[in-house]
């Protein structure tokens, strides 16, 4: 059996979302060894909820790895979260008596991004339910967008699946012409006519929303004038997005998230060309972070 | 003091809205003898409150009219909500034990048509925190938008104010020129940055939203371009709205509705010309729904 100083090479790395919680456990060599999934982890949403996320998504990951004689209380745990960036959430989280050895506690965006670059400098674009434009530059995180569904978040599934409900909408009304978003989008919800469609998405939230997104695509690619329309304008607004970022000179920009197969193609293609591919998942940037901070002691 | 049956004549006019209620009585010349003004009456927000805000408006105005020996329960009430073009809402009011000799109950659309038009045919566009169409001729309702907020009612006061939080969320992201909108809303919300206008408006509801429509109309109004062009956009759209409702051929279109001054000035020319005044407001369209179902019977 390893020794007690062994154990604590094991480091731990969560990416916490909103819809579910990855964690990862790598070795001394940064071999992954064990990988573990879990529901949302969220803390703006459910603090209990967050950490059972948390804590079970690493049990996981520490069953999947085999490693005998290993517990929680001797992993080193770097953990991602969205909504830390609020200051009473970081500290709320912060005081959690966690069940690790030490745990380090950064933004869902940070993660991401050192894990996109390997640790170094840089940016990303995440573009999955929602949207949000993060830099780390010489240790200054600069954050654009994300404002949140559905006042923000413009170019993200949730923004695509409004846009197109809009539409569908008002064309039923015999306000715009119909598109090939329609017969899509109401075989999606499977209803008829306007009503059924308000009753569908009335009050829904920002995930129902990006299941739409998906036919947007469908019918631009399709040759739809009015999918065209609504796919350029999202893209445009991420290429927006990227060039702002630039501003920061980040060594590398990439964009991540489930959307990114989808928008990639729409992108302004001065920005396609300076994209960088990402390297490892957020959930590899929380054992990156994790070891930066040890480094730091 | 007057007999029963001399009681019988007088009719109570209720128009229940999503933040208040207004009540009014006339005599058997159609003159009005009270009025009474109470909370919210929407049955899809709140049935007790509904039936309570409706008592109570209906008492208030009783008061007011100064009456002695006449009772609710000596009323035919005339009742205009929102809501009730929903079959379920429709038989749950009518199922109500309502406190009046007599209750019939009519669409909110419905009465603002009959008093705009003093119970003849005609179309109506409300546009206040929300927007909506709606004609009635020859006995035929016709619904055009009042989807609800946010992924409907375009050309609302909330549709205004939702456009101007965008539009300043991402120009304090350096994606879109600054605006005169900038100043205005962040000193109505009282805030100074992205993060703090976020805090404010997530989550809030179409009222929230539609406390900053003046500001767009107002920035419009000194020639800031941003605003024209939401203005423009929303205009457009009521103007759309009232072109779909001509084709129904009523003999009457009003614009009606708490935006009405501010949004008038920018419809279409050809709009504005076949735009008729209303004649009463909707409580009297009630009074006249009620009268109009006596007379059926």
């Amino acid at each position: 059996m390893p020794s007690s100083s062994d154990n604590k090479k094991y480091i731990l790395g969560i990416d916490g979302g909103g819809s579910k919680t990855r964690a990862i456990i790598v070795d001394a060599s940064n071999n992954i060894i064990g990988t573990g999934l879990s529901g949302p982890a969220n803390p703006l949403h459910g603090f209990e909820q967050a950490i059972n996320s948390i804590t079970e998504s690493a049990e996981l990951a520490l069953k999947d790895s085999g490693l005998a004689g290993v517990q929680l209380s001797d992993l080193i745990a770097g953990v991602g979260l969205a909504g830390v960036n609020l200051p009473a959430l970081f500290e709320k989280m912060s005081n959690w008596q966690h069940p690790f050895d030490r745990m380090f506690l950064a933004t869902d965006l940070l993660i991401a991004c050192l894990g996109a670059h390997d640790g170094g400098d840089g940016a990303v674009m995440i573009t999955g339910t929602g949207s949000c434009g993060f830099s780390y530059v010489e240790g200054h995180p600069y954050i654009l967008g994300g404002h949140g569904f559905p006042h923000g978040d413009k170019g993200s599934g949730a923004w695509f699946g409004f846009q197109a409900a809009n539409h569908v909408l008002m064309s039923l009304d015999g306000l715009k012409e119909k598109s090939l978003i329609n017969e899509k989008l109401l075989a999606l919800l499977g209803v008829t006519d306007g009503v059924e469609v308000v009753e569908a998405i009335a009050g829904k939230p920002a995930a129902y929303y990006a299941r739409m997104a998906n036919l947007v695509f469908d019918a631009a690619e399709e040759g739809d004038e009015t999918a065209k329309a609504i796919v350029a304008e999202g893209a445009g607004y991420i290429s927006g997005v990227a060039r702002q970022l630039s501003t920061q000179n980040p060594p590398r920009i990439s964009l991540i998230g489930g959307l990114t197969p989808r928008l990639m193609p729409w992108l302004d293609q001065n920005i396609k060309d300076t994209l960088a591919e990402p390297i490892s998942p957020p959930e590899i940037g929380s054992v990156i972070f994790a070891q930066q901070q040890l480094a730091l002691l």
